[in-house]
């Protein structure tokens, strides 16, 4: 009984907390945040966070992992679809869904690692795991269409998702995305 | 004497805290950045800077006027190149010549508008009027190639900068600027 309640309070609280410290620092920024508003944002007592977290950074440490689980999710939906082509127009397709919060936001990983890179401590290299990853599958989309620099057409694919994020954040235009995803669409077909 | 005292004086130091500010909060960023930072950076007495500046919002807009004149003057050595495939290849130059830089601290303008986005405070409508300039200026050298998709162009070029800049800071690889370049410059030549 006791054991079972163990299991039942840890990991429910500590993944809330997760998913609460992601989207928090994505409003909010990291510097900004305290425990308090992650603990509020997860209906959690504040006195209950440090049972789980220590430290802002082990929460920020589990919102990286909490992108990284999304990340994954998404990657597996798009491992469905037929062609690398499919699959890199569908990711395309994700972004111009999100734009409305991208504009007000910004991309959460790239944010995140935007503010992390300039402290170099080490939550710079775990965000920096999570881009890596996407960057990978992108590459093997691009090898799989026969290209032999699958690398550097990857590389330039996440970039311009970056760049135009932070474009379409800063003049809060959720339609700069829009047009830029129609243009890296026909890139893509001229690709193949 | 007193007077020439005092013009020397104010714009001397004013000026220098605009600079310091700008570089200080490239490299640590706003929320991390405090007044005595930007006063120790500048040589200049911690008590000398309330003369100034009142509180750090007013050197966060100092800075982003420095970068505005910095972009100013980047522009105006541009406009000296015959065509605007030469200025646009010149900008790509500038941004490989940066690249160590960028690949420690990002893109001084880039990373500040990403952490003052999430404010919405009245300093993200500073660093967007300067993204802006830039924007409208690349605008014109591909309006001048005849392109009449120039501003999506322009949006396309300048979200491939920031991109790649957070991609070369996240990695700290300086190498990624440099290929991205090469690859926007074989884009430019197939435009014309």
């Amino acid at each position: 009984m006791t054991d079972s309640k163990k299991v039942e309070r840890g990991p429910g609280k500590r993944e809330r907390l997760a998913s609460a410290a992601a989207e928090v620092l994505h409003t909010q920024g990291v510097a900004q945040t305290t425990l308090a508003d992650i603990a509020k944002a997860a209906e959690v007592p504040v006195g209950n966070v440090y049972y789980y977290f220590k430290t802002k950074d082990q929460l920020v440490e589990a919102a990286i992992d909490a992108h990284s689980r999304t990340l994954d999710g998404m990657i597996a939906a798009l491992d469905e679809l037929p062609t690398p082509a499919d699959r890199l127009k569908a990711l395309l397709g994700g972004w111009v869904e999100q734009r409305e919060l991208t504009a007000r936001y910004g991309c959460p990983t790239g944010t995140l690692a935007s503010e992390l890179d300039k402290r170099a401590d080490g939550l710079d290299r775990s965000i920096a795991a999570v881009i890596e990853a996407l960057l990978n599958w992108t590459e093997r989309q691009f090898a799989q269409m026969g290209r032999a620099d699958a690398r550097e057409l990857a590389v330039a694919l996440i970039a311009a998702h970056q760049g135009i994020s932070l474009l379409t954040n800063t003049f809060r235009d959720p339609d700069l995305m829009t047009t830029e995803a129609r243009r890296l669409e026909r890139w893509i077909d001229s690709l193949t």
